[in-house]
Order: structure tokens, then C-alpha cells, then sequence
């Protein structure tokens, strides 16, 4: 029996840091199914040559061979090219991945200690104003676009009951619904509402009622994001508030390339480091693979494969805390290859 | 002649910070024409009891006798009530006033050092998702809500002028444009090269070349505001980006309780208060009124009092800098009255 994973490297530092993902899953050796690699493509360098960011080859191999993927990062246009969407917004929803979860933890500064942050983001991954159900019309007074905003009962419960499961299976039980209702009083509140519920769903019947809910609107929610972290534990929010809070989140562990994140669904499972594809730094090896080997450490506890995860797990941290050997954005002087070295040899 | 003033206290801590604003305007003299306030009513409170939160009376009062206004907090139902709209949202769109400009700067440790964090929010006020065009269907999934976000290219230009004049105002004249066209390419598109068209406008003729232009991502310039914030000068930005990003800001400078805002349109302006009507402290006289303050200053500099506005902005600093008066949420044990006393007596 092996474990099929995707690696969609994509662009920029995606490329750089992914191997470093697989290097980690490689090292775990028998605790693990046998891993096998398949390299897709995707991203905005594929399109420019392509004019898809996407091709059909790789969803489908995705969909039909493999267990499991890791993806890296993709670049945005700087300006409006015909055609192009982001690849992995769509991914996203053809593989039905609708939960986008994002832990954001600290490492203490010694062995045992609690770290600062500690909260998870479940983030909705599959509606929002992500439809992109676009249109732009011409008026006498010019231009008029508008967008709309789906948000649905079924999405709303589904990832309700996701971060209720998250909530549960950790120690403060404690989950807080991010939501602007106080605008959008339809739309975030039939979000809030129906999150709200899953404790009362027939098939919940009592599991949930050691979980505390809180909420909190979406510009609060960052306000104190900053200045009181401790007050959170899971977050669910949709689509994209949970996409600036989980950036929120990261820039208070001391940088975006810490911070790992999986996009499931009920069969499906793709690892995703949060941070982009830094096209700044791309090519010169300095760009941070721990959030990418986090990731794959968070693809595999999603699989079952605790152990496996923990071993990864516990080698980053130990390199973050020795701080001899980290990347720039770190404060360090190190290259990824030698970061990723570090971690290789305490799994 | 005389200034009319408009002060709509409304819900929780605006009751207790209108007051201080509106006695720092008179403690001006007769360096402003003499001040007339016309309370008026507005809020939840108020909709509770009236069914409407915003009266036709005020904001005809507001249109036909007042030169300018100063609105306090709303608190928002914690549950949906039916006929509930917030008089804030709708003042601002019923006044058409387009902009909300958020100053947000740390106070110097010491008279004539630079802050760490002196940064302009102009915040689109009408359109976005707060034109608030919701609908609900029942389906056999369950209910589906939609939101509509609109945004026009002339919402968008008028904001982009006052964001290049509010740059071309400072002294670095930098201008960094707040979106997410990555995947809002329709919406955000227009929003992006509407407002960086703004210099090739016949009526602009050259009078913006000295503003450098930038732009962010919103989820990034989320996470830069934490990492880096003395990477941005102004910021424009749609509503529901503006909102998240202005709380953001203000978690910089140490408490929400310090940022004052405007709403301005071409012919009214009204000062607010960032911060909401937080209802855990209200009454208890330990709001910080500085915000509030702060907010009839920009107003008055709005209108053209720059020596009245520089005369409460100095006070302020005074105080905050010497430290020994200043409310909880500065880290203070004094009362809002002390703190309000204290400004006063520096005008
Ligand atoms: C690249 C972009 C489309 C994406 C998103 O907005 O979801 C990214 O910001 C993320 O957080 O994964
Ligand atoms: C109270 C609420 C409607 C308002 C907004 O979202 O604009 C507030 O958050 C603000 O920033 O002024």
C-alpha cells in the first residue's frame, strides 16, 4: 500500500519550498505508507504560456490517483489579464475542499512552554464573495461593477460542524464566529445563525456541549487579534474574513512563512503554506520551507498519520527554538536547503 | 455668525464621549465662530423604543441646519431583529458623505520625535457591500443568501481624488491602493484603475505627479500593517477592506479609544469616533474621550479652522505624552471627565 500525493508546486517560492515538504514526508521512512510523488501544473507562469492556470490534466489526476496533495503558491497578475483566474480558488472547489484550516502557534521559547498564540483559523473555502459571480455594466455615469456574495445554509453548517470538531478536540474547547452582521444582516447572519445552531443538529446530540461559542465582528475581531491573541481559540469565519484574519494571525508569530494551512473536504485533503508566492524573493533560496513541511505535517494528522505528524512537528519546532538556522524573514542568514537540512535531520 | 453643530450621541460610550468633544470646541473661544449645538437622536436605543433608528427629523435637521456634525457609537443588536438598520450606515449614505478619513499616528515618547505609526485611512463610505442589497431564497439545500458589492467607477474616482489630495497633503505623498483583484478581478479591477487613473484626469493637469503609488492586497496589507507599518502613508481603500484595516491600525497605536475619523462629503462633514459604543463599559464613566476629541479637530480642520483644530490636536498629545491622566484602556486610572479636564485646560 503507498500514499499518492500530488505536488503542485505552482510559482515563485511554491517551487522552492515544496521539495522541501517532500523531503520531510520522505524522511518519516516506514511509519508512513510508501509516498509517491506526482508533479502537476498549475499557476499564472503555466497560463502565460498555457492561457490556463489550470489544465484539465491536473485536476483530474488530483481527483483519480492521488490520496492527498501539497500545493504552493501562485502569482496575481499585476494588471487585469483576460481569462486568467486563480488556480487555486478553483481548485478549491472542484475538489469540494471547503474547509481552509489554519493553525497559528508560537513557539515557546523553551521545551514545555505555553506559547503566546495559539488559535486555529476554519476558514469557509468554498463561497463568500469567492463565487466570483462578476459583472460590469455601462451607465451614464460610467462604469458600475458589481460582485455577489453567496452564503449558503449547507456551507454554513458544514464548516460549523468542522470547527466544532476542531474546538472540541482541543483543550479550551472555546470557538468564536467572525461575522459582520451588524452590515450584512442576511447574509452573515444566516452564517452566524446556522453555525450557531450545529450544536443543536440532530446528529450533534450532545457532542458539542462542552464547547464555549463566542463571536466577534470581523474589524473587531482583528482589533484584538493584536492586542489580546490569548482571548482566541478556533475561529470560523467566511471565506474572505478568514482569509485577512488568518494573515492577521500569522503576523503575530513572527512571520507568514510559519504559518501552514489544509484545504479538506470530506475525501480529500491538500496541504498549503498561507504565504504567497513572494515573487521578491523567489529564485534566491531564502524563502522559508517550514510553513510548506507544516503543512505536509498537517495533511498527514488530517490522514490519521499522528505519529508521523508529530515527528515533523516537533523537528520544526526545535529548529525554530535552537534559532541558529533559519531564513531571513526569521531574522536568520540561512538558505531554505539548509533550513530544510535542519528539520530533515531531527525527524 | 455661527457654526452649527450637530451632536447625535447615540448608543453607549457616545453618550459619554460627545460631551468632551463638544466642550473642547467650546474651550476654542473665539477662535472659531461661536459654536450652536442641536442635539439629536439616533441609535438602537432609540430604535427600540421608536422602531427606527435613524428619525427623519434629524437627519432633515442635520441637512437644513447644521454646518457640520459629531456622531458617537451605535451598539448592534445581538440577535436579528426585524427593521433594524444602522442610522450610521445610512446617515453616511443619506448625507452622501463618500469619505471616511482615518487618521491613525502613535504619539511620539517625546515632543518633536517622529511616531513610529502616522498613516491616513481613506475609506470609500457608500457603496462596497454596505449598499446592503440582501436577499434570502429557500431551497432544497436549504436557505441561500446573496449580498450584492457594488462598486462604480464614479464612487471610485471621487474617493481616489480625495485619497491623491490627502497624500499630495503629507509629506512622503504616498499612496497605496487597498484591494483584492486577485480574485474580485471585475469589482476590485475597476476599483484599482479608477483610482490610479486619477492623475490622468484633464482636471488633475500634473497636480499629482509628486504622489508615488502603491498597492496591497488587502489580506497582506493586513499583515504588513502589523509587521511594518511605517511602509504606508495614506491608504485608500473600498468600505468593508477601509473598515477591517482602519481597526487594525488602530490596535497599532495602542487603543481604539484614540482614533478619530470623518465623514466627509462635498458639502458636509460629520466627526465620529472610531471605535463602537461599547457596551461593557459604558456608564461607568471610564470611556477615553480622546477619540472623540480628536474627531471635532479634524472636523474643525475640514472646515478650515486648522489654528482651532492644531489647538485641541496639541492638548491631546500633551496629554497622552505626560501620561499621569488617561483611561483604562491606555493602561490609565482615570475617568473620562479627569482625562476630558485634563485637554481642556491645554486648549
Ligand atoms: C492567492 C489568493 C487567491 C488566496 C486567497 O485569497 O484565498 C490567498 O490569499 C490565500 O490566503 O490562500
Ligand atoms: C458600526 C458599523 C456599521 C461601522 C462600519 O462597519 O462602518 C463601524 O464598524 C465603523 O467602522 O464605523
Amino acid at each position: 500500500q503507498s500514499l499518492k500525493i500530488g505536488l503542485i508546486p505552482a510559482d515563485g517560492i511554491g517551487r522552492e519550498v515544496i521539495p522541501a515538504a517532500r523531503d520531510a514526508i520522505l524522511a518519516l521512512g516506514s511509519s508512513i505508507p510508501k509516498p509517491e510523488f506526482i508533479e502537476l501544473l498549475a499557476g499564472y507562469e503555466y497560463f502565460t504560456r498555457y492561457r490556463t492556470a489550470l489544465p484539465d490534466e491536473t485536476v483530474e489526476t488530483l481527483q483519480n490517483e492521488c490520496d492527498c496533495a501539497l500545493f504552493g503558491s501562485v502569482s496575481s497578475p499585476s494588471r487585469k489579464v483576460t481569462g486568467y483566474s486563480s488556480p487555486i480558488v478553483a481548485l478549491r472547489k472542484k475538489l469540494d475542499l471547503y474547509a481552509n484550516i489554519r493553525p497559528v502557534v508560537s513557539v515557546a521559547a523553551e521545551k514545555g512552554q505555553k506559547p503566546t498564540v495559539d488559535l486555529v483559523v476554519v476558514r469557509e473555502n468554498t463561497e463568500c464573495l469567492y463565487v466570483k459571480q462578476e459583472t460590469l455594466t455601462n451607465t451614464e455615469n460610467g462604469k458600475e461593477a458589481r460582485a455577489t456574495r453567496l452564503i449558503t445554509e449547507r456551507a454554513s453548517r458544514r464548516i460549523g460542524q468542522m470547527a466544532f470538531e476542531a474546538a472540541l478536540a482541543r483543550q479550551r474547547k472555546h470557538l468564536t464566529v467572525i461575522h459582520k452582521s451588524n452590515v450584512l444582516s442576511i447574509t452573515d447572519g444566516l452564517f452566524r445563525e446556522t453555525v450557531r445552531s450545529v450544536p443543536r443538529l440532530p446528529e450533534s446530540s450532545g457532542r458539542f456541549d462542552g464547547v464555549e461559542i463566542a463571536e466577534q465582528l470581523v474589524d473587531s475581531a482583528v482589533y484584538r487579534l493584536f492586542r489580546e491573541p490569548e482571548i482566541f481559540d478556533v475561529m470560523v469565519a467566511p471565506n474572505l474574513y478568514g482569509d485577512i484574519i488568518s494573515d492577521a494571525a500569522a503576523a503575530l508569530v513572527g512571520s507568514l512563512g510559519l504559518v501552514p494551512s489544509i484545504n479538506a473536504g470530506d475525501n480529500f485533503v491538500m496541504g498549503e503554506p498561507v504565504h504567497g508566492s513572494a515573487p521578491d524573493i523567489a529564485g534566491k533560496s531564502i524563502a522559508n520551507p517550514l510553513a510548506s513541511i507544516r503543512s505536509a505535517a498537517l495533511m498527514l494528522r488530517h490522514l490519521g498519520y499522528s505519529d508521523g505528524a508529530d515527528r515533523i512537528d516537533n523537528a520544526v519546532d526545535e529548529v525554530i527554538r535552537r534559532g541558529d538556522v533559519l531564513t531571513p524573514d526569521l531574522g536568520g542568514k540561512s538558505r531554505t536547503e539548509d533550513v530544510t537540512a535542519e528539520v530533515l535531520k531531527r525527524i
